[in-house]
C-alpha cells in the first residue's frame, strides 16, 4: 500500500458537507466560512511517549488526537466544522492504519466535523490535527476577560484522566505480566464499570465540551480548556485576564474512583495538578449562576464553583478558610 | 526557559494584521476571513532524516517548513494569510530556537502570511506547519481540470532540487571531512555563486510560486507543486483529470548546474523523479501561450511547455519524436 492508496481508501470522505467546495486529494482544501462567522482555528500535537504511552491502541490514539482538538473549540465557543490531519507513522501498517481512521471517523462524525485535508509521512509516530471551527461574528470565548468577584467553575473532575494515566503507566501486577506477553497494547484488560476503567477511559476518550463551551459564549467572562492541570491553567487564565484567584480545595469536584484508588493527598495532586482532562475551566459573574443551571443542564455535564477572581497577581489556594501552600505544579514539555 | 517562555518569546507577533482577530496565546487563533472569498487550508509536514538530513540548519529548516505550505498555496492559485505551526523538538534549546524562529520570520514576512497559534510539544523534530490562504469565491485552481490538447508547463527547473539534496547527502571529500569536526550542520561549506550552491540552495530553500499562482488562475485549467517528482506528479494530475499526457524530455528545462555536476543518465533521472522543486506543474489551453508570457514575466519565473495533454490514462515518454521507456519513479514515503 503506498502514500495515495492509503490516503485514498482511509482518509478520503464520499460525502462532504455544503460548505466543503474542495476535500482531501489536491493540494489544499477549500471551504465556505459562512457570513456572519469568524474562523476560529488550533492545533494540537500529540507524540508518542510523551502524550501517550507506547504502543497505545490505534483507536485510542486516533480520539484523543481529534477530542483534543475539539477541546479547543470548545473553549472558544466555537463550532467545530473541518480539519486537516498530519500523520507521521513508522510504517504504513494498514491494520494499524484501519483502526486509527475507524475511530477517528466515529467521533468526526459524533462532533460532526470533516477530515478535509492532511499529510501522510514516515517517521516516529506523531500526529498533529488543525482544528477549524466558526463562531458567531465577536463571539467568541477568550483567556482574558475575567474579572475580580467572578467565579471560577470547572467542568467534569478534574485529576480523573491524570489518575487513569497513572494506571496505564503503572498497571497492577498481574496486568503488567499480562503486557509483557502480548506487546500490542499497553491498554490493561479492565473490569468493566471499574474504577480503573472509568479513570482510564477519562484519560483514553475525554468529552470534548462543546455544547457547554456554545452556552458560555453570553456567560462566562474568560474560558480555557484545562490540559496541563488544574493550577497551571488557571494561573494562565489569571495572567491572560491580569487578575488572580482563591481557589476553595474542598469544593473541587469528588472523585469516587480517585478516592477507591489513591491515598488521600495523591488524589488532591492529580486534581490540582494533572493534565489530560480537557474540561473547560472559566469565570462567569455571580449574577450568571442560574443561567449556569441551565446551560451544564442542557449540555449534561456538571459544573463547580471552586473559587473566585481577586484583584491581583498569583493563585491562593484554601481549604475551609485556611491558606494552603501548593508547591507542585503542572505539566510542562520542557520542564520535565 | 519553559514551554510558555519560549512560545511568548519566539512565536508571538508584536502587531497582527487587521484580519486577525485573536493571535497567539489563547485556546485558538480567530481570523475573519473576508466576504467574497472562500477560505483555503492545507498541511505539510517534514521530519527529520526523511525531508530534511539530521543535524540540518534550524534556518533551513523552518524555511523549508514555511516554504512547502506557502507551495501548496501557489498551486491553489491562493492568496496565504495565515498560519499554525506543530513544533516537536527534542529540548528547548534556545539558540535552536532562535535561529527557527528568525528564519520563519524572515520568510512569513516576506510572503506577508502571519504565525497565529500552534503548538509546541517534545519527541523527535517533526515540524508540520498548517497554512491558511484566501482565494476569491469558486476562483480557485484544481488537479482535475486538464483537457486533451492542454499545453503541460513547468515553471523553473524541476529537478535541482534533488540534486541539491544528493550533493548534502554526498558532499565531496574535502568537506566530509569538516563535517566529521564540526557536527553543527551538515551543510557543507560552498563557494558563492558555484554550481553545488545553487543546487543545494534548490533544495533548502525553494521559492514558492505565489504570484505565478495567482496570475495562473484565469488561465490554467489544472494546476500543482511538484513535490514527489515531475513524473509522479504528472501522473496524478492526469489521474484527476482523467486524461493523459505525452512529455516531450528534450523540451525540459536544462540546468546548467546540474549538467556540469551529474552524468547525463543521473540529469534526466534527477528532472523526472526528484522531488522537492516546488515549482509549479500546470496546464493551459494553447491559446493561452501568449498570456502565460506575460504573467510568467510578472512573476519573474521561466515557464516551460513540456508536453500535452492527451485523451486515454497514463503519461508517455519521448525524446525528439521517438518513445522512451521511464522506469524510475518519483518518492513516496511508505515504498522506499
Amino acid at each position: 500500500m503506498n502514500e495515495f492508496e492509503l490516503i485514498a481508501r482511509y482518509f478520503t470522505a464520499s460525502h462532504y458537507g455544503s460548505n466543503v467546495l474542495l476535500g482531501v486529494g489536491d493540494d489544499a482544501a477549500v471551504v465556505d466560512v459562512p457570513n456572519g462567522f469568524n474562523l476560529v482555528t488550533s492545533v494540537d500535537t500529540i507524540v508518542e511517549g510523551v502524550h501517550f504511552p507506547n504502543n497505545s491502541d490505534a483507536g485510542d490514539i486516533a480520539y484523543r488526537a481529534l477530542a483534543v482538538n475539539l477541546s479547543d473549540m470548545a473553549a472558544m465557543g466555537a463550532i467545530p466544522k473541518w480539519f486537516t490531519l498530519s500523520l507521521c507513522i513508522p510504517a504504513a501498517n494498514e491494520s494499524w492504519i484501519a483502526k486509527f481512521s475507524k475511530s477517528l471517523q466515529q467521533l468526526a462524525q459524533q462532533y460532526q466535523v470533516q477530515l478535509i485535508g492532511g499529510d501522510t509521512v514516515k517517521g516516529p509516530l506523531n500526529i498533529s490535527i488543525q482544528m477549524l471551527g466558526i463562531v458567531e461574528s465577536n463571539r467568541w470565548l477568550v483567556r482574558s476577560g475575567a474579572k475580580p468577584n467572578d467565579l471560577i467553575v470547572v467542568s467534569g473532575v478534574p485529576g480523573e484522566a491524570a489518575g487513569g494515566l497513572q494506571l496505564l503507566l503503572n498497571p497492577p501486577v498481574a496486568q503488567a505480566a499480562t503486557d509483557s506477553v502480548n506487546h500490542t497494547t499497553v491498554r490493561p484488560e479492565l473490569v468493566e464499570g471499574s474504577h480503573s476503567e472509568h479513570l482510564i477511559n477519562r484519560f483514553l476518550r475525554p468529552t470534548p465540551r462543546i455544547e457547554l463551551g456554545r452556552g458560555l459564549r453570553s456567560h462566562a467572562s474568560a474560558a480555557m480548556d484545562v490540559s496541563d492541570g488544574l493550577l497551571t491553567d488557571l494561573r494562565k487564565l489569571c495572567a491572560a485576564s491580569g487578575c488572580g484567584a482563591q481557589l476553595q480545595l474542598e469544593q473541587l469536584p469528588v472523585s469516587v474512583a480517585l478516592n477507591a484508588l489513591f491515598a488521600t493527598e495523591r488524589v488532591q495532586q492529580l486534581k490540582l495538578s494533572g493534565g489530560d482532562d480537557y474540561e473547560l475551566l472559566f469565570t462567569i459573574p455571580p449574577q450568571s449562576l442560574s443561567a449556569l443551571e441551565d446551560i451544564s443542564a442542557i449540555a449534561r455535564v456538571p459544573c463547580t464553583v471552586i473559587g473566585n477572581i481577586i484583584q491581583g497577581p498569583g493563585v491562593e489556594c484554601f481549604r475551609h478558610h485556611q491558606p494552603v501552600v501548593i508547591t507542585d505544579t503542572g505539566f510542562d514539555h520542557f520542564s520535565v
